[in-house]
């Protein structure tokens, strides 16, 4: 198979159905996402101790093809040597300054209920750079609890919170019901990304970013090649 | 663009980098992830009583390409009108046919602690033909308690459970340190798809299936997308 450079991977494509014209210089949808999966096994081999890791290993806990792994970090550099395998540390730093989030990111989380709490007791966001700096709830039974070392507020102070914690990411573990309004506070205060884990198709303009969780999904994918 | 037909989608390549050999039929990943993530929307917009639904607007809830989302559906008969939209009913169970998953399928959740809480009480699986059947817990105090009309029992009993249950998929909401012993039980007893929230790394034969959630990954993605 032929080697693909960097450029390759790259894509003018808008990801939006059209708005915005060319974009250069950004990775296409589907090797962010497969980057972004890389970086996860990578973090937890560092934590488990591993030094290096193979392509095919890398394949087993990504379901990604080892030859479309190995393509896509070729294009990187020369990481990988034959026989050996990939260095993690140089990998994880690497893929970290690809996607440019090597740095510190500030998470307000919406909902103190048992999601929430699973959330801010989860250390799954700190490792990859991001910290719950903010916890908000409307109930008053529930506002001024400390959980995992943050105090809940009430949602009352979003606006003021998130210019003074500079918040770059609202999550929202929250029933369906109550997405809608927080996200519609989150856009006021100037949040560009909203991470949705009720089941609310929110609406946002179009230049905020909504990711909706969804693990039913991903068990229907599973599915699919279990059942095939 | 050129129509693409049912058959350009569907991939002989296999994903797990060269074990099995060209599996006809099936869907790509690519293909496979989409039409998940197409049908988690349509499901939700059926929910809030939406009986249309165009390309547009499915772009916007999912980010996949308003043009990508045509041709993957064109390639299954014609579901869309132009200037009307695609009929969500009938989209939801054409695309359910195609990733043949249209059943009732059974879950056992592991771990009665925040995170499992939070699974057994949504109806973000349910929605799907996903039904927590079963919940299991080491804690001696959490075994016999009732969480959503489902009792906890200790994980002594899982393979009669998996058996008796008819269980398809092993949810493991559980403490990371935990996760690989669940795995190899659930592996022993027959199941052959395993949900994951924790951050281990799981090892189980290749017959076996497991989907890492990744919060913190589609974090990562969502924000190379807004610092880029």
């Amino acid at each position: 198979m032929a080697p693909v450079s960097y450029g390759d991977l790259v894509t003018d494509q808008p990801r939006d159905g059209g708005a915005g014209g060319p974009l250069a210089d950004r990775l296409s949808l589907g090797v962010a996402a497969r980057l972004s999966r890389y970086l996860q096994v990578l973090t937890q081999a560092r934590k488990m101790g591993k030094e290096t890791i193979s392509s095919q290993e890398l394949s087993e806990y990504t379901h990604v093809n080892s030859t479309q792994i190995r393509r896509d970090l070729s294009g990187f550099g020369k990481f990988g040597k034959r026989g050996v395998g990939y260095n993690v540390d140089s990998l994880v730093s690497q893929i970290r300054k690809i996607l440019r989030t090597s740095g510190q990111h500030n998470i307000a989380l919406f909902g103190a209920g048992h999601l929430g709490r699973a959330i801010a007791s989860s250390d799954i966001f700190a490792d990859h750079g991001f910290r719950v700096v903010a916890m908000f709830d409307t109930d008053r039974e529930k506002v001024g609890e400390t959980i995992n070392g943050v105090v809940v507020r009430h949602t009352d102070d979003v606006r003021q919170v998130v210019e003074d914690e500079d918040i770059v990411v609202g999550v929202l573990a929250v029933p369906t019901a109550a997405a809608q309004d927080l996200a519609d506070l989150l856009v006021d205060a100037g949040v560009k990304i909203i991470f949705n884990y009720s089941e609310a198709l929110l609406q946002v303009p179009p230049e905020v970013t909504v990711h909706t969780s969804s693990p039913a999904v991903d068990l229907l994918y599973a599915l699919y090649f279990y059942l095939t």
